[in-house]
Parts: structure tokens; C-alpha cells; sequence
């Protein structure tokens, strides 16, 4: 399952919001115009802005707004992975050199600000006081998920609900909002925003599970940054917390954790260890736990062509090998 | 001319703002709630918030979302300082640690980050449109002078434009809208609101040159940092950009900067080049200048107290000796 379909369905919508994305980061310095256009060249999928466009089509989704919600939560997500970058020391991100390794970690991190300033000057456009307060709180949400991570960094003790919230911080809100958001700017039904938002929720939460996942079992080719680097720099994510949690790996698990230190560990046993345990599949389990959450709210939306699509999205989701 | 008149005339209203400062940025976790503290304490002279109440006395002063600007204005300038320290790597300031050097790059990025997010959160409770535009708008450029705070780094060649420009844009515009929004958001009618707009606009011009001029002039300890620490990051200010112009000074301060590197020039030669120069006394003739364009807004306003606390604000500023 791939995405195909959806993009040549919305292939015209898609340009416009390309176009407006160069357009809105365009800047008289070179850095900046350098640095934001090597963002936006690198791509990814524009997962949020499809999230956005489809939503919208539950209202009237030719509305300006749309679009500059779109592009607002799309600078949103490039924002904070310039500065996810810096926490987490990251070189290459889709197979190009971050921001923070072809400049240095402040030009990373005024790139985002001014990324994230731009973002904001297109939502102020929009006059509906709602969409400012779900924004502005998420961002609040997004940036605690940011300090959590550090936090939790190499705390190999904590709790499986400090993942939870913080993967819902990191991930699961924004890709919640984006589907509230379109239908709110399309003035869709309460009803339908509100179930949009939790298909979005857990959609979420199941991409940043797989995402976790494959940092495992994927290949640097595939993920177009080195494999396993997760648990490298102390992100505790949940295939490393289910090993954690398993009787025959946790002893072995955790004695090869406390030997020496980050820099001294050997890290191709850890990651052997977790892979050898299970626990990716288990975690693929909870991934598709979520996801099935995401089609039970599709259940109370129209079954229209559009809804077909988000089940598409929510599929391609579970499925992705990378 | 101390700002003590204005204090106390206004010190119910500071307090609440106080508060409000202090609700605001509380958090769940440690580092944020330290680090958010730690700016708080620190203090500051609430310059911003101070502009915020007395420029709301040209309209309907007790609104609700006069404290919210003053409070949300306040936290984008310390947001801004946190990252500020990134960018000087400033080891101190106002006396204190600053929070990139108590813990980490990262975590100053992410507190500025997080008190950026919650001002955010309370401007977007405003429901006024305008408010928004202006806020975005300024954050753009906010961000634009901190990129090119690092491009123009180390260029002694560069236009003296360049530098008012960069001064517009990392301290006038704030204090500048500091006054614009609090009369916007106490309903004063328009032609005040733009009178005083441009009032704190000039204002902060020569806020900032004098900054820049006590960085050669004060001491360590008026500074609460080490002094000259402009010149030796690289921030090239307006007694250096005068000097650099001066036909006794000019070709020994530019030979002195082109020898060796920023880590082997003769700092304490440089900067005693600077001062022989007189270019500092210059400096402050521009500001007073900006002070006299300053005074010059007020005449358009209403002849009141409240105007005549706008006098001591700018009389303040133009005599200040840290």
C-alpha cells in the first residue's frame, strides 16, 4: 500500500501548498535561504498537509485557510525537526546533511525560529480564535515533548507511560491537529473535527511506534541515517522498553547498559540483544493496537471517498517498511 | 533619572504581571521549571511589560488583555535572551548563570523554546486579529536579526546600516510593539497607538546603542558580565563601526583585527583603540538623537501623566550608566 492514489487525487492541491511552502521561507539571507531551502528539497512524505487537505474535504475545502494551515503545520514539523537535530546531535536526516551538521547547532537553531516565525505569521492570517488556541497549545505540548526527551535521555529505567506521552508530544498531536485543523478551516461539524482529531491521534502514534520500530530493523540506506541511532544517543524508545521488560533479556539488557558509558557500551550487542528479544514485533503489535483505534473513529465519519483515503493513510502507516 | 517614579505609581499592576510571569512558564519538569525560574529571578527591569501598562492609559487600562500582552511580550524578550546566549555563548548574565552554561546548548534552546510556546498560548487568548499579525510579524524579524547577528559576526567591513538594521530587529521593534499593543489592546484610538509605536521604536534604538556603548564603558560588575564581551564574540556595534571610520584610529584598529585570529587578537589593545578613539561619546550622540526622536512623538499625544511618565521612560534610557 503506498500513497499513490492519494497524491494523484490531490496532486493540484499538493503543487499549490509546495509552492506556497517556498514562497512563505523565502529570505534575503543566504544562511537562511540555504538552510530552509535544503529542508524543503529533502522532502518527506507532507504527511501533515495531506492530513490537512483531506480533512478539509469533509467541509469546503477550497478555503484559502486551508491551505495556510497546511503550510503552517508542515513549517511546524520542519521547525522542530531542525531543532530535534541539535538534542539529538543527528548529522544526516532523508539522506541529506542536517542543518546543524553543514552550519553548526545555532544557525540549526535560528533556522527553526525563523521557520517556526513563519509558520506563525501564516496562521495569524487566519481569524478563527480556535485555531489559534489548538495551535498555540500544541506547540506548548511539543516543546515539553522536546525538554522530556532530554530528560529521559539514557534513563533506561523509565516508565512505559513516559514514552506514551512523550511520543504523543513528538509526534501524535501535531498529526491530530492537522486533521482537526483542515475540517475546522473548512467548517466542517463539531462531530467530524472531533473524530478527525483522534484518527489523526492515533495514526500518529502508530507512525512514531514504527518509527521506533524500524530504527531497528531498518537499514541505513532505507532510513537515510544511520541505523539504531536512537538508542545510540539515549532515546529510550519502546522496542528497547519491552526488551527491558522480558525475562530472558532484561538481566543481560540492563548489565550491558550500566557497563562503562554511553561512550564505551557496546552498542552492537544492546542493539543484538533487543533485536534477538522480540520485542520489535511486539512493539509492531502496539503499532497496530493504535492503529485499529484510528479505523473504529473512520467508522463514525461518511463513508465517502475521502474516508476510503484516510484508511488508506492509516494503512500505509502500519505498513511502511521505512 | 531613575524608573522608580514609574514603579511606584504603577506597582499594583507590575505585581500581577509578576504573577502572571510566574503562572505562566510553571511546568511539570524540573530542568524547564528551574531554568524558567532562574530567568525570573534574574529579573530584569520589565522594560517591555512597563510600556505595555503605561501605554494602555491612553486607553481602557484595566482590560484583561493588557496583562496578557505584558506578560506575553515579556516572555518573548526572555525566550529571546535564553537563545541570545547560545548565539554569544554568554557564560553570565544580570549576574547569573546564564541556562546554556548551568546546563546545556540544548536545553536553552528548548527553555526558549518552551517560554516562546507560552507566550504563544497567552497571546492567542487575545481576539483581536491585528494583535496577531503584529506579534507574528515581529517574530519574524526577531528571528531574521538573530541570523544575521551570526552572519555579520566577525565582519568589521560591514555598513553602519547593517548594524541599525540589526538593532531595529533584535531590540527596537519589541519595544515598539510594547507600546503599540498595549494601547491597541486597551482600545486607544489609532493615531496614539501608531504615535506610540514609533515612541518605543526610537526609544529602542538608543536603548540598544547605549547597551553597546556601556559594553565598552562599564564595568564587569555594573554589567553583571564580563565587559567588552561584545567585541571579542564577534558583534560588531557602533563604537567599533565609528572607530573603524576614524582617520587617526581606522588602519591600526583594522590592522589589530586582521592579525592573527579571534582567539589570538590583542583584545585589550582592540578594545583600548576603541575607547582612545572617542567613538563611544559618538555613539551616544546617535542615541541621544533617537531619545530626541523619541520626545518628539509625544508632543502628538495627550499631555498627560501618563505621557509625562513616557518622558522619564526615555530620559531613563538616554542616561543610564549600566
Amino acid at each position: 500500500m503506498s500513497l499513490a492514489t492519494i497524491y494523484k487525487e490531490i496532486k493540484h492541491e499538493l503543487n499549490a501548498i509546495e509552492k506556497l511552502l517556498e514562497t512563505v521561507v523565502e529570505a534575503d539571507q543566504d544562511i537562511l535561504t540555504q538552510a530552509s531551502s535544503q529542508l524543503l528539497k529533502a522532502g518527506g512524505k507532507r504527511m501533515r498537509p495531506i492530513m490537512v487537505l483531506l480533512a478539509a474535504q469533509y467541509g469546503e475545502r477550497d478555503r484559502e485557510d486551508v491551505r495556510k494551515i497546511a503550510v503552517a503545520l508542515e513549517l511546524i514539523h520542519m521547525a522542530s525537526l531542525v531543532h530535534d537535530d541539535v538534542i539529538d546531535n543527528s548529522e544526516m536526516r532523508r539522506g541529506q546533511q542536517t542543518v546543524k551538521s553543514r552550519w553548526d547547532n545555532r544557525v540549526a537553531m535560528y533556522t527553526g525560529d525563523y521557520i517556526f516565525s513563519r509558520s506563525l505569521k501564516l496562521a495569524s492570517e487566519i481569524e478563527i480564535p480556535e485555531v489559534h488556541q489548538i495551535l498555540s497549545h500544541t506547540m506548548k505540548e511539543i516543546s515539553l515533548g522536546e525538554i522530556e526527551q532530554i530528560e529521559d535521555q539514557y534513563n533506561w529505567t523509565q516508565n512505559v507511560r513516559t514514552y506514551f506521552l512523550r511520543i504523543k508530544r513528538k509526534t501524535a498531536l501535531l498529526m491530530a491537529i492537522s486533521c482537526q485543523l483542515g475540517a475546522i478551516a473548512a467548517g466542517a461539524p463539531e462531530k467530524v473535527c472531533r473524530h478527525l482529531y483522534y484518527f489523526g491521534y492515533y495514526t500518529g502514534m502508530s507512525y512514531q511506534i514504527i518509527d521506533d520500530v524500524l530504527d531497528f530493523t531498518a537499514t541505513e540506506k532505507q532510513l537515510g541515517k544511520p541505523a539504531a541511532s536512537d538508542i545510540k544517543q539515549g532515546n529510550v524508545t519502546l522496542p528497547t522498553l519491552i526488551a527491558l521488560r522480558k525475562e530472558n533479556t532484561a538481566e543481560r539488557l540492563m548489565t550491558a547498559l550500566k557497563k562503562g558509558d554511553k561512550k564505551t557500551h557496546d552498542w552492537d550487542a544492546i542493539i543484538q540483544l533487543i533485536k534477538d528479544s522480540g520485542s520489535t514485533s511486539e512493539a509492531e503489535k502496539v503499532s497496530t493496537q493504535y492503529i485499529k483505534k484510528a479505523y473504529d473513529q473512520l467508522t463514525y465519519l461518511p463513508q465517502t471517498k475521502t474516508t476510503k483515503h484516510m484508511e488508506r493513510i492509516a494503512d500505509y502507516i502500519s505498513k511502511r517498511k521505512y
